[in-house]
């Protein structure tokens, strides 16, 4: 007979894992990459030189680094940050973690208690929600326009929770190439949030995991940057760019914080041979292998809309990103994309139904298509799966190409 | 001027890290190896073959291999399960981590709340103690003898605990190699604490780190072979057999238990490379290279052994354990441990005090020495400075070698 566990497990678990069993046929949930700009070769010639420098450090703890992660590796990621985003920094303050998703478990668990409240956009991650759900934390979603989170409207929320007597524990934003929309703040919006911050003395937590990915190569600079008081804290990824696999992700945050964040870090560091390899391969590579992926990605992203626009016609809508890896699309009215979603996942098309992504009280019209990971013909055959799918479930839309249906 | 978060942290977040500076000169704490046995040419050789064939793979989560892990990783786990400690199971039951201390963060984070008990071993591994502390749990410790845990006191623990109406949360031990007395619990015991374990209703959290490392390269199978009923989870690691800094451990455990703990798992997996390597490089030659390791670890042992009979002489007591990467010492009587160490540590020699290992009333006499890493020569020469720091200290030893101080 075996044991059961039920009886002595905490309240509120989550619920158990279902069995993984591959990914669906038309995959587009999940921030995977395109398979064929991963740079094997490079990659390999990189984690050897490395391994035979330092092989033998594998025997130590934290590669003779210590628990901020290997040095080097820390090295590139600073002057990736002043290069790409204008942050000046250096190795000492740099904390590598096991993917951006660990950076965020981290800052959440040093900061935030059961009850709290934290500012967000109203679309968002959705594992940025479900982990303040699991903590009890309570989201005051701040809407957005074309061009990202509203100021207008961060500072009427700030105000209105000053009213109530509430200090929330930080504003959370993923202002360059936000997920899902995939918007850039203008600079002017991103002086405006140091400003509504520093007034209110409430952090922001800036999470620019997508930001390298942008079609000009071009961007503003990081919130972090423009701030000198320490009161953006910033995380990042090598996820989007070389490989999600990998999982090396970094926070760049005044000491009085990283101090702490690395006190919390029980795991006694992430994997020695992904920093090793970044090390070594990214600063003769990184720029140019980024430029070559946001080629293949904008050229993706063409085809999803193209195919967008063969199936589904004039109904639906979407504004084409200046990066990232998703599309956030409205779908025709009377679609529920929670409902789309579900039949569609039993046939083998994985889109994110609006409601996971967004707070909005029209989430339920929206879905996020990944489309960096399926090969072009893939997208233009799951599009056309998922508009027969959604022509099968609620009449829509009505002509797909010139055919009525 | 800085943004001050003191006053927005939770109550109890850990004391910041200091800045890391390096290892002491001699460095007899934590769970290093031996450099020179990281086989860094089969390493290689592994990581290139496994980029060659799936290096594209990065640019997915998880290799398409799913939440628990690499797929051949988890394989060669469940082999080495069997073969080297006699549990049937199979790939689908493994969870790997970052590390074994991931593995032991989930399943606090599943089974414990504030306030909740835990049986331990009275000496133990430091780090379960500090994490059990900062979770609120109370620990019930059970006294060990020169074979480990005392099945007579762990019995009377669980009547007492009924008597009191408590339910202990799990039974938690290092029987296999114990951290840090060496000691490996006889088949009897173990059947015992099964017994006991069913008995009560009370699941039995095994850790297996140090369980390869074996002089005699035999073991008595692991309690979750001797049991199927799904009472005792499971967990090991790869580093102390190829190297810490890969952070690779695992989680053996029935669905019921593993499903939940693969949904607590918030991370989106642990590194790849390191899975991948592991995968090639183990199934051919992990055998081979574990004895290499047994050979080389147990001479250090000897010479540290040597190094303390000539330094402190018959004031120093310890039992030479079967296996592992340390010795528990009971220094001369008069010494306080807590205070050998902390002056110690100023002159670069680092030893973990007994209180940081033991919960026993005698723990101040006690030190634990980690040998795995220092060259020999380090260690002849780091034993004659903390038996200096010693007799300055505390006026003992009073003879080293045949030389009165």
């Amino acid at each position: 007979m075996s044991f059961d566990y039920t009886p002595i497990l905490p309240a509120h678990v989550p619920a158990p894992a279902a069995r993984w069993t591959g990914f669906p046929e038309y995959n587009f949930v999940g921030g995977h990459i395109d398979d064929a700009t991963v740079p094997v070769d490079d990659l390999r010639a990189a984690i050897d030189r490395a391994m035979v420098r330092e092989g033998s450090n594998l025997a130590t703890y934290y590669l003779q680094s210590g628990p901020q992660g290997y040095r080097p590796c820390r090295e590139f990621v600073a002057s990736k940050l002043k290069t790409y985003c204008g942050i000046d920094t250096t190795a000492d303050d740099i904390l590598l973690t096991s993917g951006s998703l660990q950076a965020m478990d981290l800052i959440n668990k040093l900061l935030l208690e059961k009850g709290d409240t934290v500012i967000v956009e109203e679309s968002n991650y959705g594992g940025a929600f479900s982990k303040l759900r699991a903590l009890g934390v309570n989201m005051v979603s701040i809407p957005l326009d074309d061009q990202g989170m509203r100021m207008d409207a961060l500072e009427a929320a700030l105000d209105d929770l000053v009213a109530k007597g509430i200090k929330p524990k930080y504003i959370f934003g993923i202002i360059t190439v936000h997920n899902p929309t995939g918007t850039i703040l203008p600079l002017d919006r991103r002086h405006k949030m140091i400003e509504l911050a520093k007034k209110h003395g409430v952090p922001i937590f800036e999470d620019e995991c997508y930001s390298d990915i942008v079609w000009s190569n071009e961007r503003p600079p990081a919130l972090r940057a423009l701030d000198d008081t320490g009161i953006v804290i910033h995380i990042g990824t090598f996820s989007k760019t070389v490989g999600p696999a990998l999982r090396v992700g970094y926070i760049n945050a005044d000491w009085s914080v990283l101090s702490r964040l690395i006190a919390m870090k029980s795991d006694a560091g992430s994997g020695a041979l992904e920093q090793m390899m970044l090390s070594e391969y990214c600063p003769d590579n990184f720029d140019a292998h980024v430029k070559r992926c946001n080629a293949v990605l904008e050229g993706k992203l063409d085809a999803l809309i193209q195919s967008l626009d063969e199936n589904f016609g004039a109904a639906v809508h979407y504004q084409k990103p200046p990066g990232g890896i998703f599309l956030w699309v409205k779908l025709p009215e009377g679609v529920k994309t929670s409902r789309l979603a579900e039949v569609a996942a039993t046939q083998g098309v994985a889109v994110n139904p609006g409601p996971e992504w967004s707070l909005g009280k029209d989430s339920d019209d929206w879905i996020r298509i990944c489309y960096a990971n399926p090969p072009i013909e893939k997208i233009w055959a799951g599009v056309a799966k998922l508009a027969d799918i959604c022509h099968a479930e609620f009449g829509v839309p009505e002509f797909s190409g010139n055919i009525r249906r």
